[in-house]
């Protein structure tokens, strides 16, 4: 497969970076601003399980395009409404909050396995996130790809096949020159019927210490691998 | 101005990347693989002279989006008919021509010069060049851009507003947080008329040896530096 491939596209939430800790570890910050006590990581763990209803409402036509911070306030305020905490964060805490996801602490092996892979591969982000977000949280983290590419460039969001084609197509290649790489069974099902090959990369700590991640078994793919330095391996980098 | 600006908008051919020295050197070594003598530096002048009424001519909706690995190649298929030289250019000549765009070396001062403004601003490669081709060309000559916009995105090329606003779209921020550096009036004047900041940058070998550049005279700009390391200082880098 190797001679193949010439890009290697990413996903970043999960797979790059970790939303987790990260998201948790802002929400706690914030919330200690505002004088309120709750549990950050069940609260990141609740906005997160949003995220998948927020953009296939999109995807279905149901509403119109709206980029992922948009889906990220609408599902904050839901929650915070849910939680009868609507009074305790004001317009300025939530806008804190929307930004969490803009930075956001790379998996250690992250920036080591992207450098080796980057000699031989163009690597380019390729995100649920919007383009400016993705742009801040690459730069913050200093990972090392090529260009980022983002699902706003489609208007829709992945598994749709709309983002892995508008990004073969801006790449210039045919799809099977295009590896995605990701730790999510849902995204790589995506990028297979868009025509890309796949790789699942896992990430057991995902979701967190309490709750399952996707295990390379539950996923069909063209190469699996446990980490970013594994992946160069395989790759010959 | 500086604490209002967050994103550098680049130019690239020309202005990061010295298209003249690079196409013509290029053009050189691929017409003596085919047993061709040709002054390579003409041909390069004369290729380039052929670039703005092609992208004028997308701009009016003369034609369809073409991107502009098209455009070259037309330019130049119309190029070697007029000097009665298409007979020693095949297929594979051809296609070779055309990707010396996407490998062009950079000015002497430019990885050092965006290097600092990297530290405080986000840096954007905001070119005329095809997404695929201003990847491959930063990729290749190391140039620590943050992201790659081009006029792709827009499908429409500058001076045209539409790639200017779809970069500030895309970055989500305010027209007049960006500044656009480039070494030409008409991509300043271009940026402007969008709303945003604008630095020229000389480079009086643009266009090589025997013909003359856009000097900082000729140019309307919020602010004029003569090179990259200049522009870091003027900016607090």
């Amino acid at each position: 497969m190797n001679d193949e491939i010439v890009v290697l596209a990413f996903d970043i939430f999960g797979t790059t970076v970790d939303w987790h800790t990260g998201v948790a570890r802002q929400v706690d910050e914030i919330a200690t601003r505002q004088g309120v006590r709750l549990d950050a990581e069940a609260f990141a763990d609740a906005w997160r399980d949003r995220y998948l209803p927020s953009m296939r409402r999109v995807n279905d036509g149901e509403r119109d395009w709206a980029y992922l911070d948009t889906l990220h306030r609408e599902s904050l305020d839901d929650l915070l409404e849910t939680q009868q905490l609507g009074d305790l964060f004001d317009e300025e805490a939530r806008r804190q909050l929307v930004l969490a996801w803009h930075r956001l602490p790379a998996w250690p092996d992250a920036v080591e396995g992207l450098t080796r892979l980057r000699r031989r591969y163009v690597l380019a982000a390729l995100s649920n996130g919007g383009f400016a977000l993705i742009t801040h949280l690459v730069k913050a983290a200093n990972l090392p790809f090529d260009c980022v590419l983002s699902a706003e460039l489609a208007r829709a969001y992945k598994p749709d096949p709309r983002p892995y084609r508008t990004a073969v197509a801006l790449l210039d290649v045919l799809p099977e020159r295009v590896l995605m790489v990701a730790a999510h069974a849902w995204d790589l099902d995506g990028a297979r019927d868009a025509g890309l090959r796949t790789a699942f990369l896992e990430r057991p700590q995902e979701k967190g210490p309490h709750r399952a991640a996707d295990r390379a078994a539950d996923a069909t793919s063209d190469l699996s691998v446990t980490g970013f330095v594994e992946l160069a391996e395989a790759l010959g980098c």
